[in-house]
Protein backbone atom coordinates (compact mmCIF):
# COMPACT_ATOMS: atom_id res chain seq x y z
CA UNK A 1 0.00 0.00 0.00
CA UNK A 2 1.87 3.12 -1.36
CA UNK A 3 0.74 6.16 0.45
CA UNK A 4 1.95 8.11 -2.59
CA UNK A 5 0.45 8.58 -6.22
CA UNK A 6 1.30 9.91 -9.20
CA UNK A 7 -1.74 10.84 -11.45
CA UNK A 8 -0.43 12.20 -15.02
CA UNK A 9 -2.55 14.23 -17.24
CA UNK A 10 -4.32 17.46 -18.14
CA UNK A 11 -7.85 16.73 -17.15
CA UNK A 12 -7.32 14.11 -14.43
CA UNK A 13 -4.69 16.81 -12.45
CA UNK A 14 -7.60 19.58 -13.29
CA UNK A 15 -10.19 16.96 -11.82
CA UNK A 16 -8.10 16.64 -8.52
CA UNK A 17 -7.99 20.36 -7.96
CA UNK A 18 -11.46 20.90 -8.37
CA UNK A 19 -12.04 17.69 -5.77
CA UNK A 20 -11.55 19.23 -2.41
CA UNK A 21 -11.44 15.71 -0.74
CA UNK A 22 -8.11 14.65 -2.68
CA UNK A 23 -4.86 15.72 -0.41
CA UNK A 24 -2.41 17.09 -3.56
CA UNK A 25 1.37 16.94 -2.21
CA UNK A 26 2.99 18.90 -4.82
CA UNK A 27 2.61 19.12 -9.01
CA UNK A 28 5.15 18.78 -11.36
CA UNK A 29 5.19 20.81 -14.50
CA UNK A 30 7.00 20.82 -17.34
CA UNK A 31 9.40 23.64 -18.37
CA UNK A 32 8.53 26.64 -19.83
CA UNK A 33 5.09 25.15 -21.11
CA UNK A 34 3.51 27.90 -23.48
CA UNK A 35 -0.05 25.73 -22.58
CA UNK A 36 -2.74 28.18 -21.15
CA UNK A 37 -4.34 25.07 -19.53
CA UNK A 38 -1.08 24.39 -17.78
CA UNK A 39 -0.54 27.70 -16.53
CA UNK A 40 -4.24 27.96 -15.22
CA UNK A 41 -3.14 24.89 -13.29
CA UNK A 42 0.18 26.30 -11.81
CA UNK A 43 -2.30 29.29 -10.96
CA UNK A 44 -4.71 26.86 -9.20
CA UNK A 45 -2.45 25.12 -7.36
CA UNK A 46 -0.77 28.03 -5.96
CA UNK A 47 -4.15 29.74 -4.71
CA UNK A 48 -4.67 26.47 -3.03
CA UNK A 49 -1.45 26.80 -1.73
CA UNK A 50 0.18 23.84 -3.36
CA UNK A 51 4.17 23.08 -4.10
CA UNK A 52 4.76 23.49 -7.51
CA UNK A 53 8.23 21.76 -9.05
CA UNK A 54 9.15 22.23 -12.64
CA UNK A 55 10.54 18.90 -14.60
CA UNK A 56 11.70 18.12 -18.31
CA UNK A 57 9.33 15.82 -19.93
CA UNK A 58 11.43 12.63 -19.43
CA UNK A 59 11.42 12.89 -15.54
CA UNK A 60 7.73 13.32 -15.61
CA UNK A 61 7.13 10.28 -17.44
CA UNK A 62 9.61 8.63 -14.94
CA UNK A 63 7.77 9.87 -11.89
CA UNK A 64 4.70 8.79 -13.24
CA UNK A 65 5.16 5.91 -15.46
CA UNK A 66 2.56 7.72 -18.26
CA UNK A 67 4.88 9.14 -21.27
CA UNK A 68 1.40 10.87 -22.46
CA UNK A 69 1.61 13.22 -19.66
CA UNK A 70 0.68 16.57 -21.01
CA UNK A 71 3.64 18.41 -18.96
CA UNK A 72 1.64 18.30 -15.69
CA UNK A 73 1.72 15.25 -12.74
CA UNK A 74 0.26 15.31 -9.34
CA UNK A 75 1.22 13.38 -6.16
CA UNK A 76 -1.70 12.53 -4.01
CA UNK A 77 -1.97 11.05 -1.11
CA UNK A 78 -3.90 8.32 -0.73
CA UNK A 79 -5.36 7.23 2.11
CA UNK A 80 -8.31 5.10 0.73
CA UNK A 81 -6.90 1.73 0.00
CA UNK A 82 -8.44 -0.79 2.49
CA UNK A 83 -8.27 -4.35 3.13
CA UNK A 84 -10.93 -6.99 3.90
CA UNK A 85 -11.01 -6.12 7.37
CA UNK A 86 -11.51 -2.70 7.06
CA UNK A 87 -14.00 -3.08 4.78
CA UNK A 88 -15.76 -4.86 7.52
CA UNK A 89 -15.38 -2.44 10.07
CA UNK A 90 -16.46 0.51 7.35
CA UNK A 91 -19.61 -1.86 6.80
CA UNK A 92 -20.73 -1.76 10.19
CA UNK A 93 -20.69 0.98 11.09
CA UNK A 94 -22.49 2.64 8.07
CA UNK A 95 -24.93 -0.11 8.87
CA UNK A 96 -25.38 1.06 12.25
CA UNK A 97 -25.90 4.43 11.31
CA UNK A 98 -29.16 6.07 10.46
CA UNK A 99 -27.56 9.14 8.51
CA UNK A 100 -27.43 9.27 5.47
CA UNK A 101 -28.48 7.08 2.33
CA UNK A 102 -28.34 2.86 2.68
CA UNK A 103 -24.91 1.72 2.05
CA UNK A 104 -23.70 0.87 -1.43
CA UNK A 105 -20.45 -1.49 -2.36
CA UNK A 106 -19.41 -1.98 -5.76
CA UNK A 107 -17.73 -5.27 -6.45
CA UNK A 108 -15.92 -6.22 -9.39
CA UNK A 109 -15.56 -9.85 -9.77
CA UNK A 110 -12.27 -9.96 -11.97
CA UNK A 111 -12.52 -6.92 -14.32
CA UNK A 112 -9.47 -7.17 -16.24
CA UNK A 113 -8.88 -4.42 -18.29
CA UNK A 114 -7.82 -0.97 -16.67
CA UNK A 115 -9.58 1.47 -18.74
CA UNK A 116 -12.53 -0.51 -17.88
CA UNK A 117 -11.78 -0.67 -13.65
CA UNK A 118 -11.00 3.05 -14.43
CA UNK A 119 -14.08 4.67 -15.87
CA UNK A 120 -16.35 2.33 -13.09
CA UNK A 121 -14.37 3.81 -10.43
CA UNK A 122 -15.57 7.00 -11.65
CA UNK A 123 -19.20 6.24 -12.30
CA UNK A 124 -18.80 4.90 -8.66
CA UNK A 125 -17.18 8.15 -7.24
CA UNK A 126 -20.66 9.94 -8.93
CA UNK A 127 -23.44 7.38 -7.84
CA UNK A 128 -22.40 7.96 -4.43
CA UNK A 129 -20.88 4.49 -3.90
CA UNK A 130 -19.28 4.32 -0.14
CA UNK A 131 -16.15 1.44 -1.43
CA UNK A 132 -15.25 -0.52 -5.01
CA UNK A 133 -14.38 -3.88 -3.87
CA UNK A 134 -12.11 -6.05 -6.25
CA UNK A 135 -9.92 -9.66 -5.92
CA UNK A 136 -6.47 -8.77 -4.90
CA UNK A 137 -5.10 -11.38 -8.06
CA UNK A 138 -6.04 -12.18 -11.50
CA UNK A 139 -7.88 -8.40 -11.84
CA UNK A 140 -6.39 -4.62 -13.02
CA UNK A 141 -5.60 -2.94 -9.97
CA UNK A 142 -4.52 0.83 -9.12
CA UNK A 143 -1.65 1.90 -11.35
CA UNK A 144 -1.58 5.42 -14.09
CA UNK A 145 -3.79 4.23 -16.71
CA UNK A 146 -6.70 3.86 -14.03
CA UNK A 147 -5.95 7.13 -12.24
CA UNK A 148 -6.30 8.53 -15.94
CA UNK A 149 -8.97 7.00 -16.89
CA UNK A 150 -11.03 7.75 -13.57
CA UNK A 151 -10.49 11.33 -13.84
CA UNK A 152 -9.80 11.80 -10.07
CA UNK A 153 -12.11 9.14 -8.62
CA UNK A 154 -9.68 6.56 -7.97
CA UNK A 155 -8.04 8.93 -5.49
CA UNK A 156 -10.85 9.92 -3.93
CA UNK A 157 -12.89 6.82 -3.67
CA UNK A 158 -12.16 3.78 -1.03
CA UNK A 159 -10.60 1.25 -2.73
CA UNK A 160 -10.58 -2.44 -0.91
CA UNK A 161 -8.51 -5.38 -2.65
CA UNK A 162 -9.44 -8.71 -0.72
CA UNK A 163 -8.38 -12.17 -1.03
CA UNK A 164 -11.72 -13.73 -1.19
CA UNK A 165 -14.64 -12.40 -3.19
CA UNK A 166 -17.48 -15.11 -2.17
CA UNK A 167 -15.88 -14.69 1.20
CA UNK A 168 -16.87 -10.93 1.36
CA UNK A 169 -20.40 -11.83 0.28
CA UNK A 170 -20.87 -14.81 2.70
CA UNK A 171 -20.51 -11.66 5.55
CA UNK A 172 -22.30 -8.88 3.51
CA UNK A 173 -25.27 -10.79 3.60
CA UNK A 174 -25.14 -12.08 7.34
CA UNK A 175 -25.28 -8.44 7.86
CA UNK A 176 -28.20 -7.80 5.88
CA UNK A 177 -26.20 -6.10 2.84
CA UNK A 178 -28.11 -7.35 -0.66
CA UNK A 179 -25.86 -8.76 -2.65
CA UNK A 180 -27.37 -8.01 -6.27
CA UNK A 181 -24.96 -9.69 -9.48
CA UNK A 182 -25.42 -8.91 -13.29
CA UNK A 183 -26.12 -12.47 -15.56
CA UNK A 184 -27.31 -12.32 -18.78
CA UNK A 185 -29.04 -15.81 -17.53
CA UNK A 186 -30.59 -14.36 -14.75
CA UNK A 187 -34.84 -13.82 -14.91
CA UNK A 188 -35.27 -10.71 -13.25
CA UNK A 189 -34.77 -7.73 -14.86
CA UNK A 190 -32.83 -4.46 -13.22
CA UNK A 191 -35.74 -2.75 -13.42
CA UNK A 192 -37.44 -4.93 -10.99
CA UNK A 193 -35.62 -5.12 -8.33
CA UNK A 194 -35.64 -3.08 -5.09
CA UNK A 195 -31.98 -1.59 -4.53
CA UNK A 196 -33.67 0.84 -1.25
CA UNK A 197 -31.90 -0.95 1.61
CA UNK A 198 -28.25 -1.41 1.87
CA UNK A 199 -27.05 -3.10 -1.13
CA UNK A 200 -23.74 -4.99 -2.55
CA UNK A 201 -23.59 -4.92 -6.42
CA UNK A 202 -21.12 -7.69 -8.04
CA UNK A 203 -20.61 -7.11 -11.93
CA UNK A 204 -18.59 -10.14 -13.47
CA UNK A 205 -15.30 -10.29 -15.57
CA UNK A 206 -15.51 -8.96 -19.26
CA UNK A 207 -16.49 -11.34 -21.71
CA UNK A 208 -17.23 -14.43 -19.33
CA UNK A 209 -19.37 -12.62 -16.59
CA UNK A 210 -20.04 -13.57 -13.28
CA UNK A 211 -18.12 -16.82 -11.98
CA UNK A 212 -20.53 -19.47 -10.77
CA UNK A 213 -19.38 -19.86 -7.30
CA UNK A 214 -20.36 -16.07 -6.48
CA UNK A 215 -23.24 -16.15 -8.63
CA UNK A 216 -24.32 -18.86 -6.47
CA UNK A 217 -23.72 -16.49 -3.37
CA UNK A 218 -25.75 -13.57 -4.63
CA UNK A 219 -29.29 -12.75 -3.14
CA UNK A 220 -30.49 -12.10 -6.36
CA UNK A 221 -29.40 -12.18 -10.10
CA UNK A 222 -31.10 -9.31 -12.56
CA UNK A 223 -30.39 -8.81 -16.05
CA UNK A 224 -30.41 -5.60 -18.28
CA UNK A 225 -33.00 -6.04 -21.54
CA UNK A 226 -31.38 -6.35 -24.91
CA UNK A 227 -33.28 -5.67 -27.81
CA UNK A 228 -30.60 -6.19 -30.70
CA UNK A 229 -27.62 -8.19 -31.62
CA UNK A 230 -25.32 -7.74 -29.12
CA UNK A 231 -25.42 -10.27 -26.59
CA UNK A 232 -23.93 -7.63 -23.58
CA UNK A 233 -22.73 -4.58 -23.14
CA UNK A 234 -19.14 -3.24 -22.10
CA UNK A 235 -18.77 -3.55 -18.23
CA UNK A 236 -17.90 -0.41 -17.13
CA UNK A 237 -21.44 1.10 -18.96
CA UNK A 238 -23.27 -1.73 -17.73
CA UNK A 239 -22.38 -0.90 -13.97
CA UNK A 240 -23.26 2.70 -14.90
CA UNK A 241 -26.81 1.62 -15.93
CA UNK A 242 -27.29 -0.76 -12.86
CA UNK A 243 -25.44 2.03 -10.38
CA UNK A 244 -27.97 4.70 -12.09
CA UNK A 245 -30.63 2.58 -11.75
CA UNK A 246 -29.83 2.30 -7.68
CA UNK A 247 -29.70 6.20 -7.52
CA UNK A 248 -32.80 6.85 -9.42
CA UNK A 249 -34.17 4.25 -6.59
CA UNK A 250 -32.93 6.16 -4.04
CA UNK A 251 -33.80 9.53 -4.70
CA UNK B 1 -20.54 4.30 -48.64
CA UNK B 2 -18.67 1.27 -48.83
CA UNK B 3 -20.94 -2.06 -49.77
CA UNK B 4 -18.59 -4.34 -47.65
CA UNK B 5 -16.72 -3.82 -44.44
CA UNK B 6 -14.16 -5.41 -42.73
CA UNK B 7 -14.48 -6.82 -38.76
CA UNK B 8 -11.64 -8.53 -37.16
CA UNK B 9 -11.34 -10.58 -33.86
CA UNK B 10 -12.51 -13.56 -31.85
CA UNK B 11 -15.46 -11.79 -29.78
CA UNK B 12 -16.25 -9.53 -32.71
CA UNK B 13 -17.19 -12.51 -35.27
CA UNK B 14 -18.77 -14.46 -32.84
CA UNK B 15 -21.02 -11.98 -32.30
CA UNK B 16 -21.80 -11.69 -36.12
CA UNK B 17 -22.18 -14.85 -36.49
CA UNK B 18 -25.09 -15.28 -34.03
CA UNK B 19 -26.50 -12.17 -34.98
CA UNK B 20 -29.30 -13.18 -37.80
CA UNK B 21 -30.19 -9.52 -39.17
CA UNK B 22 -26.12 -9.35 -40.26
CA UNK B 23 -25.18 -10.85 -43.86
CA UNK B 24 -21.68 -12.04 -43.89
CA UNK B 25 -20.23 -12.84 -46.99
CA UNK B 26 -17.27 -14.41 -45.97
CA UNK B 27 -14.99 -15.37 -43.14
CA UNK B 28 -10.90 -15.16 -43.28
CA UNK B 29 -8.86 -17.31 -41.00
CA UNK B 30 -5.37 -18.08 -39.88
CA UNK B 31 -4.34 -21.28 -42.43
CA UNK B 32 -3.48 -23.88 -39.61
CA UNK B 33 -4.72 -22.68 -36.29
CA UNK B 34 -5.28 -24.49 -33.50
CA UNK B 35 -6.99 -22.19 -31.23
CA UNK B 36 -10.70 -23.99 -30.93
CA UNK B 37 -12.42 -20.78 -31.11
CA UNK B 38 -11.92 -20.38 -34.38
CA UNK B 39 -12.42 -23.57 -35.20
CA UNK B 40 -15.89 -23.12 -33.68
CA UNK B 41 -15.89 -20.33 -36.00
CA UNK B 42 -15.33 -22.73 -38.57
CA UNK B 43 -17.95 -25.11 -37.72
CA UNK B 44 -20.75 -22.33 -37.40
CA UNK B 45 -19.80 -20.58 -40.62
CA UNK B 46 -19.74 -23.49 -42.36
CA UNK B 47 -23.10 -24.55 -40.54
CA UNK B 48 -24.53 -21.22 -41.92
CA UNK B 49 -23.37 -21.58 -45.06
CA UNK B 50 -21.21 -18.68 -45.22
CA UNK B 51 -17.69 -19.63 -47.37
CA UNK B 52 -14.25 -19.77 -45.46
CA UNK B 53 -11.05 -18.87 -46.90
CA UNK B 54 -7.55 -19.61 -45.38
CA UNK B 55 -5.11 -16.30 -44.94
CA UNK B 56 -2.08 -15.83 -43.49
CA UNK B 57 -1.80 -13.66 -40.34
CA UNK B 58 -0.09 -10.06 -42.43
CA UNK B 59 -3.43 -10.90 -45.27
CA UNK B 60 -5.27 -10.94 -42.44
CA UNK B 61 -4.03 -7.70 -41.37
CA UNK B 62 -4.02 -6.19 -44.61
CA UNK B 63 -7.59 -7.07 -45.08
CA UNK B 64 -9.26 -5.75 -41.69
CA UNK B 65 -6.24 -2.70 -41.34
CA UNK B 66 -6.37 -4.07 -37.89
CA UNK B 67 -3.08 -6.19 -36.57
CA UNK B 68 -5.06 -7.98 -33.23
CA UNK B 69 -7.18 -9.46 -35.67
CA UNK B 70 -6.94 -12.96 -33.61
CA UNK B 71 -6.66 -15.53 -36.75
CA UNK B 72 -10.16 -14.22 -37.75
CA UNK B 73 -12.38 -11.76 -39.93
CA UNK B 74 -15.44 -11.14 -41.48
CA UNK B 75 -16.14 -9.28 -44.78
CA UNK B 76 -19.98 -8.11 -44.34
CA UNK B 77 -22.57 -6.23 -46.05
CA UNK B 78 -23.57 -2.77 -44.78
CA UNK B 79 -26.84 -2.08 -45.72
CA UNK B 80 -27.53 0.44 -42.77
CA UNK B 81 -25.73 3.88 -43.57
CA UNK B 82 -27.49 6.58 -44.39
CA UNK B 83 -28.00 10.36 -45.33
CA UNK B 84 -30.16 12.82 -43.96
CA UNK B 85 -32.58 12.46 -46.58
CA UNK B 86 -32.74 8.56 -45.78
CA UNK B 87 -33.26 9.42 -42.01
CA UNK B 88 -36.05 11.68 -42.77
CA UNK B 89 -37.87 9.66 -44.53
CA UNK B 90 -37.16 6.44 -42.20
CA UNK B 91 -38.45 9.21 -39.46
CA UNK B 92 -41.35 9.63 -41.14
CA UNK B 93 -42.42 6.33 -42.03
CA UNK B 94 -41.83 5.32 -38.27
CA UNK B 95 -43.95 8.36 -36.59
CA UNK B 96 -46.79 7.39 -39.43
CA UNK B 97 -46.72 3.77 -38.24
CA UNK B 98 -48.54 3.13 -34.55
CA UNK B 99 -46.72 -0.30 -34.24
CA UNK B 100 -44.14 -1.32 -32.13
CA UNK B 101 -42.06 1.48 -29.56
CA UNK B 102 -41.29 4.95 -29.98
CA UNK B 103 -39.02 6.08 -32.04
CA UNK B 104 -35.62 6.57 -30.36
CA UNK B 105 -32.93 8.22 -32.28
CA UNK B 106 -29.52 8.47 -30.60
CA UNK B 107 -27.48 11.79 -32.03
CA UNK B 108 -23.16 12.01 -31.02
CA UNK B 109 -22.81 15.70 -31.50
CA UNK B 110 -18.83 14.97 -32.40
CA UNK B 111 -17.70 12.41 -30.14
CA UNK B 112 -14.33 12.05 -31.15
CA UNK B 113 -12.83 8.65 -29.73
CA UNK B 114 -13.94 5.58 -31.82
CA UNK B 115 -13.68 3.50 -28.79
CA UNK B 116 -16.70 5.60 -27.68
CA UNK B 117 -18.29 5.65 -30.63
CA UNK B 118 -18.17 1.62 -31.02
CA UNK B 119 -19.37 1.25 -26.94
CA UNK B 120 -22.41 4.01 -27.67
CA UNK B 121 -23.58 1.90 -30.89
CA UNK B 122 -23.12 -1.62 -28.82
CA UNK B 123 -25.44 -0.02 -26.28
CA UNK B 124 -27.70 1.82 -28.68
CA UNK B 125 -28.54 -1.52 -30.30
CA UNK B 126 -29.01 -2.95 -26.86
CA UNK B 127 -31.26 -0.54 -26.32
CA UNK B 128 -33.75 -0.82 -29.11
CA UNK B 129 -32.42 2.54 -30.63
CA UNK B 130 -33.80 3.52 -34.67
CA UNK B 131 -30.66 5.21 -35.60
CA UNK B 132 -27.12 6.65 -34.57
CA UNK B 133 -26.28 9.87 -36.35
CA UNK B 134 -23.55 11.71 -35.88
CA UNK B 135 -21.69 14.62 -37.91
CA UNK B 136 -20.04 13.92 -41.03
CA UNK B 137 -17.05 15.87 -40.70
CA UNK B 138 -14.94 16.55 -36.94
CA UNK B 139 -16.14 13.05 -35.39
CA UNK B 140 -15.25 9.43 -35.07
CA UNK B 141 -16.62 7.54 -38.25
CA UNK B 142 -16.76 3.90 -38.83
CA UNK B 143 -14.02 1.79 -39.01
CA UNK B 144 -12.07 -0.92 -37.42
CA UNK B 145 -11.77 -0.03 -34.06
CA UNK B 146 -15.26 1.05 -33.69
CA UNK B 147 -16.52 -2.66 -35.18
CA UNK B 148 -14.49 -4.10 -32.78
CA UNK B 149 -15.40 -2.33 -29.46
CA UNK B 150 -19.32 -2.45 -30.79
CA UNK B 151 -19.27 -6.19 -30.89
CA UNK B 152 -21.38 -6.49 -33.87
CA UNK B 153 -23.70 -3.74 -33.58
CA UNK B 154 -22.00 -1.55 -35.84
CA UNK B 155 -22.93 -3.88 -38.73
CA UNK B 156 -26.57 -4.05 -37.24
CA UNK B 157 -27.68 -0.22 -36.48
CA UNK B 158 -28.40 2.45 -38.99
CA UNK B 159 -25.86 4.64 -38.92
CA UNK B 160 -26.68 8.46 -40.45
CA UNK B 161 -24.06 10.90 -41.02
CA UNK B 162 -25.08 14.24 -41.68
CA UNK B 163 -23.58 17.24 -42.75
CA UNK B 164 -24.80 19.74 -40.23
CA UNK B 165 -26.30 18.37 -36.47
CA UNK B 166 -28.71 21.46 -35.84
CA UNK B 167 -30.86 21.32 -39.21
CA UNK B 168 -31.63 17.99 -38.03
CA UNK B 169 -32.72 18.77 -34.87
CA UNK B 170 -34.69 21.67 -36.15
CA UNK B 171 -36.69 19.38 -39.01
CA UNK B 172 -37.07 16.65 -36.09
CA UNK B 173 -38.90 19.01 -33.63
CA UNK B 174 -41.06 20.26 -36.72
CA UNK B 175 -42.21 16.58 -36.95
CA UNK B 176 -42.91 16.65 -33.23
CA UNK B 177 -39.82 14.60 -31.81
CA UNK B 178 -38.30 15.60 -28.41
CA UNK B 179 -34.79 16.60 -28.45
CA UNK B 180 -33.41 16.01 -25.55
CA UNK B 181 -29.78 16.86 -24.72
CA UNK B 182 -26.94 15.78 -21.93
CA UNK B 183 -25.75 18.73 -20.11
CA UNK B 184 -24.03 19.25 -16.25
CA UNK B 185 -25.40 22.53 -16.49
CA UNK B 186 -29.32 21.38 -17.24
CA UNK B 187 -31.60 22.25 -13.79
CA UNK B 188 -33.51 19.37 -14.97
CA UNK B 189 -32.33 15.44 -13.67
CA UNK B 190 -32.71 12.90 -15.94
CA UNK B 191 -34.77 11.04 -14.08
CA UNK B 192 -37.54 13.91 -14.06
CA UNK B 193 -37.77 14.15 -17.76
CA UNK B 194 -40.48 12.26 -19.52
CA UNK B 195 -39.21 9.70 -22.31
CA UNK B 196 -42.25 8.14 -23.30
CA UNK B 197 -43.06 9.07 -26.98
CA UNK B 198 -40.88 9.91 -29.93
CA UNK B 199 -37.40 10.83 -28.56
CA UNK B 200 -33.79 11.90 -30.05
CA UNK B 201 -31.48 11.69 -27.11
CA UNK B 202 -28.45 14.18 -27.76
CA UNK B 203 -25.15 13.47 -26.30
CA UNK B 204 -22.14 15.71 -26.42
CA UNK B 205 -18.33 15.36 -27.44
CA UNK B 206 -15.78 14.03 -24.37
CA UNK B 207 -14.66 17.22 -22.23
CA UNK B 208 -16.42 19.68 -23.68
CA UNK B 209 -19.90 18.64 -24.06
CA UNK B 210 -22.58 19.64 -25.79
CA UNK B 211 -21.79 22.83 -28.30
CA UNK B 212 -24.16 26.02 -27.36
CA UNK B 213 -25.52 26.03 -30.70
CA UNK B 214 -26.91 22.39 -30.51
CA UNK B 215 -28.05 22.75 -26.64
CA UNK B 216 -30.07 26.21 -27.48
CA UNK B 217 -31.88 24.49 -30.22
CA UNK B 218 -33.18 21.03 -27.90
CA UNK B 219 -36.28 20.78 -26.39
CA UNK B 220 -34.88 20.15 -22.73
CA UNK B 221 -31.60 19.78 -21.12
CA UNK B 222 -30.94 17.13 -18.84
CA UNK B 223 -28.36 16.56 -16.36
CA UNK B 224 -27.09 13.14 -14.48
CA UNK B 225 -27.33 13.44 -10.15
CA UNK B 226 -23.13 13.80 -9.31
CA UNK B 227 -22.56 12.82 -6.05
CA UNK B 228 -18.56 12.75 -5.80
CA UNK B 229 -15.69 14.55 -6.78
CA UNK B 230 -15.68 13.58 -10.52
CA UNK B 231 -17.74 16.53 -12.84
CA UNK B 232 -18.49 14.28 -15.77
CA UNK B 233 -18.86 10.62 -16.80
CA UNK B 234 -17.55 9.12 -19.67
CA UNK B 235 -19.45 10.09 -22.86
CA UNK B 236 -20.47 5.93 -23.58
CA UNK B 237 -21.39 5.73 -19.93
CA UNK B 238 -23.30 8.37 -19.71
CA UNK B 239 -24.87 7.43 -23.20
CA UNK B 240 -25.97 3.77 -21.72
CA UNK B 241 -27.69 5.27 -18.51
CA UNK B 242 -29.90 7.72 -20.41
CA UNK B 243 -30.80 5.42 -23.31
CA UNK B 244 -31.88 2.71 -20.33
CA UNK B 245 -33.68 5.06 -18.20
CA UNK B 246 -35.38 6.28 -21.97
CA UNK B 247 -35.87 2.07 -21.84
CA UNK B 248 -37.00 1.86 -18.08
CA UNK B 249 -39.96 4.81 -19.02
CA UNK B 250 -40.97 3.07 -21.86
CA UNK B 251 -41.44 -0.85 -20.64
Amino acid sequence: MSKSQYIAGLRAVEQLLAAESVEIRQIFVEYQTANPRVQAVITAARNAGIEIQSANRARLAQISGESRHQGVVAEVRRSTVMDEAGLRTMVEERLQSTDGPALLLLILDGVQDPHNLGACMRTADAAGVDAVVVPRHGAAGLGPTVSKVAAGAAEAITFVTVANSGRVLSWLKDYGVRCVGTSDKADRGLFDADFTGPVALIMGREHTGLSKSIASRCDMLVSLPMQGVVASLNVSVATGICLYEIVRQRR
